[in-house]
């Protein structure tokens, strides 16, 4: 994840301590100030770049197209205004609905279509806990130690 | 949608904007500082209750389940530790995942499983203004007047 705009360093250590206690640490995310250069070096090493955006094409008519031409892919969500450029060098401007809406449920709709709802069953090695699921409350085991 | 904790006008002044722009004006947002009070007045009119918690039981294998048993629901969603009685009251602990994730991803995969993805082809009649979708760019055509 390449997070951009204001530096907020209370959200880069969040996600560490999150991954650190729930794994996935092939997950990574850093800062940037100029994220524009940093989507044309994905997209010059093949990735297609997917923008999010209320004024783009319908995701169901779009996700098989995406889903058979794309090996990688760069998904890029604005949390404002973003520049014409992103639409720009999109390969593919993507609605999830064309209302308003949250960024953040544009990309967890987008993500579970791409992903055809696996991720929900997502389990990490690399993890210190886990919730085992209940129909009430909560259960939280043990199945991993901190690293040094 | 009733909203909880701190009270926030800013929150509710924006929904009204949006919903006066985009459409939708069956849809109504309230504060209330007593929200298990109304979910319970909900329940004992026959609503299902259900709480979104990574702690619930998996989406996947309750959406069913829900969509056979319940004719209206409220979905509860919070945004900071839910105590106790949310997840006695409710009907059905649902998680999307049992990740650590953002309640607003799951709120929207939650109603995009329970609408079965109706929901992205979704036209407000009293709507002002609408997107048409573009592979680039933007546009926003006018079809209704500001009421009075």
């Amino acid at each position: 994840m390449i997070l951009s705009g204001e530096y907020d360093e209370g959200v880069i250590e969040s996600i560490h301590d999150v991954v650190e206690r729930w794994g996935g640490r092939y997950f990574y995310v850093k800062y940037s100030g100029t994220p524009l250069e940093d989507i044309k070096k994905f997209k010059s090493r093949g990735f297609c770049i997917v923008h999010l955006t209320m004024y783009g094409l319908p995701i169901q008519q779009m996700i098989e197209d995406i889903k058979s031409k794309c090996r990688d892919l760069v998904v890029v969500v604005g949390a404002e205004k973003v520049p014409r450029e992103y639409y720009e060098v999109a390969d593919y401007n993507i609605a999830i609905g064309n209302q308003p809406h949250s960024e953040v449920a544009a990309l967890a709709i987008f993500l579970d279509r791409l992903f055809d709802g696996l991720e929900l069953s997502l389990c990490f090695p690399d993890a210190m806990i886990r919730v085992e699921p209940q129909a009430r409350g909560k259960k939280v085991v043990v199945i991993g130690e901190k690293r040094g």
